[in-house]
């Protein structure tokens, strides 16, 4: 794709690296990596400063589920803009937060489900966090103070989060403002269900709650795992009577083929956490969802030390709620799980056809419309990832890698031409990657 | 304030309290307390689901500034709706954020300042924690590992911020997850700056940063100090090349009386962390801003481990940010900030004409339109707190209480009218709980 005469994506990429700093991203290399700098967007098209059409297929970072500037979705917000656009839920209440708490409880795979709103991700898993911890300081239980966490795990950035996960990223230049969390194998080990278990077993007493993304470990690359060990090892904690939170932050709202990942291993978490999708991509809303029992143990006296004192100021934002509700109607309207089901078998099977038997390939690994492709580039490192996605970027198709891993993330109304589409150009930049010799420069993409 | 004849309140209170799980609030005594259940808003009212109004006077939680329901911020976010709601900011950008971080850029107190963009205020916060963090081991300085809050600090409820905060609301029962910070006294001292000074000069070789809430320590119960005595603190620890987090979330976009609080003190932050008002009140949006030389200290090559590996995936998302644009162009456009002071300077009158001679009253704290009335309660504990501002709230002005203080935060365009009605309300409801006695029940709210 040659830069048009017009080009304005120079200019605007220089004003946003002066002004604008990029999460996990080198700003030095920022201008470099060939930016795209979005205007508008319609469906699953984001459009540039100088008119040029992407097809999205990360779902801007895993949250757009129905598409772009969805009329629909755009309607639910203006019809809420002329009612109100937030009020507190410090202490009072808004009608469009209940009415979407109450159209997802049949739906969250909790029991008797209770929603502490946040707006990052982050922000409810750590309330998934604390909640499990104050949940036995409330019953007068001692030394249930520790989580057991996986390797490879990932559940957002904050403090608390980043004790949850596994340290990647260069995180571990924190270790020292993290508390510990007893660590587990992850879904890359086949044996990572056992060595839970194992843990469980021995440390049950000194657990406030195991900790867990259902099936796929997305930033970890895109580690899948089966149901079936998935449910052995939240049994193993249930029984022991170790709350199980599970981070549905990424897997949920059809992302894995089921409305909730946790609904294709059959658990129940205690603390289930939700965000990204919830609004199909518009807004910033995340969600703790607490089971009834959980929930109980907070009750007492008014202003007594039960209460979980936590709360954000955006908490149940009425303008997210609102557009998170007509979200949730259009998933069913518009049957996006049966649509899932059939983009996901299709993209398997041009996966395993056209991609897995690459030699630049190491591995496909694939759960509904979560996809890792993990390259195998010469040792010492090529950047593989970063120069694939950029071919496939110059191609139009927006990738963005985990590493030397090109993650696909689909929208889940994608059609089967875009799903060509996306494999095709995978295809075609894996391909030129590999040609232009191992020894090109990795600096700039192609 | 009699419930209508067709009250719809009490069916919707009896729904919000079975499935939503409100921060703050202990859900046992919430349907209890006579919570608003808020269906619209217009202007500086909130319209509950019977129709009554309300005067909101703590801005919907320290948030809202113009009004609801604002014809142009309405406008503002109906026109990005038709380009674009949200997309990511990892590794690309998107035009209006760019426009928000231009536009901020001269006007928040930072020298060379970068925006990078989060949704909850306490993920602002756990940002600048890491980066001060980072910043010191990207550049090889061994050491410098913990941080100088002060007592009675409050920077939100994700795990680094409570670590960074005093302790209060009942947080001290996570204490094995907080990572340990050096504590000056608070601003309820009035020789704090000579304590955190000494704490500097002692330690200042292991220090990251210093961090504070400029001028207003909010959660505490709004305790003030003084410009001076700020400016003091910082310039010790700049002086000795201890980075400053300066935390804007509650006292920025005109909360004291200027832009923000740090331009009374006259002090330029190394990491300043804004949020709540930024989008009016509208929705969630906060931003780290840290000053270019902290940011330079992460430049390197691409993909190093000198990159700051944090992200929330809303980050910079388009329709805050377009809302937050047109909210610091209509603060400009309105001369807000030459309201706040008339307003600031009759409430300051009227509070100590009226309020502050009160025998049940022991304290009135305020600078710009942050206020905090502090009860004198009998020994023993009445909860004077919760009944006063429950008596405001059966008067029609919504108040919320930080313990036994009584919070007034008018929205930055209310009118003298509503000034004068929001003191008499508060004098009246103080009455009414003085002459209902002291051994009157504290359960239920009059």
């Amino acid at each position: 794709m040659s830069v048009p005469a017009d080009d304005n994506s120079t200019s605007w990429i220089e004003r946003d690296a002066a002004v604008v700093w990029h999460g996990f991203t080198q700003m030095s290399a920022y201008p470099d990596n060939a930016p795209i700098i979005v205007e508008r967007a319609e469906g699953r098209e984001l459009i540039d400063v100088d008119g040029r059409r992407y097809l999205d297929a990360i779902s801007s970072l895993w949250v757009t589920t129905l598409g772009h500037h969805v009329p629909e979705l755009d309607a639910a917000a203006h019809a809420q803009l002329d009612r109100v656009a937030h009020s507190t839920l410090l202490g009072n209440g808004n009608t469009i937060t209940i009415e979407l708490a109450e159209a997802l409880a049949p739906r969250v795979p909790v029991d008797d489900p209770h929603f502490l709103f946040a707006s990052d991700g982050a922000a409810a898993v750590e309330q998934a966090l604390k909640i499990a911890f104050q949940f036995w300081s409330n019953q007068g239980v001692v030394g249930r103070t520790r989580y057991l966490a996986l390797g490879g795990a990932y559940h957002g950035d904050t403090i608390g989060a980043i004790s949850l996960g596994a340290g990647g990223f260069g995180t571990d230049v924190f270790d020292p403002l993290r508390f510990s969390a007893l660590r587990a194998p992850g879904y890359d080990d086949p044996t990572w269900a056992d060595g839970a278990i194992a843990l469980i077993e021995t440390h049950a007493a000194e657990l406030a709650a195991l900790v867990l993304e259902p099936l796929v470990q997305g930033a970890a690359g895109m580690q899948i795992t089966n149901p079936a060990s998935v449910r052995r090892v939240v049994e193993a904690a249930q029984q022991r009577d170790v709350l199980v939170i599970v981070d549905e932050v990424a897997t949920g709202f059809g992302r894995t083929g089921t409305l909730f990942a946790s609904e294709q291993c059959a658990i129940r978490g205690d603390l289930v956490c939700v965000g990204k999708g919830i609004t199909g991509g518009y807004l910033p809303l995340a969600a703790t969802v607490a089971s009834g029992r959980v929930f109980d143990a907070f009750l007492g006296p008014d202003l007594s030390e039960r209460t979980f004192y936590h709360g954000h100021s955006y908490s149940g934002n009425a303008l997210a709620c609102a557009v998170a509700l007509r979200h949730l109607q259009l998933m069913d309207d518009w049957d996006v799980l049966a649509n899932i089901g059939a983009r996901a078998a299709q993209l398997d099977a041009l996966l395993t056809e056209r991609v897995a038997p690459l030699t630049a390939v190491a591995a496909v690994r694939q759960r509904g419309l979560m996809v890792g492709v993990e390259l195998a580039p010469p040792a010492g490192g090529q950047r593989w990832g970063r120069r694939v996605c950029a071919g496939a970027v110059d191609r139009g198709v927006l990738l963005r890698p985990l590493g030397d891993v090109v993650v696909l993330m689909p929208m889940l109304t994608s059609t089967a031409e875009e799903i060509d589409r996306i494999v095709a150009v995978l295809v075609e930049a894996i391909s030129d990657v590999v040609s232009s010799g191992t020894d090109a420069p990795g600096g700039a993409p192609a």
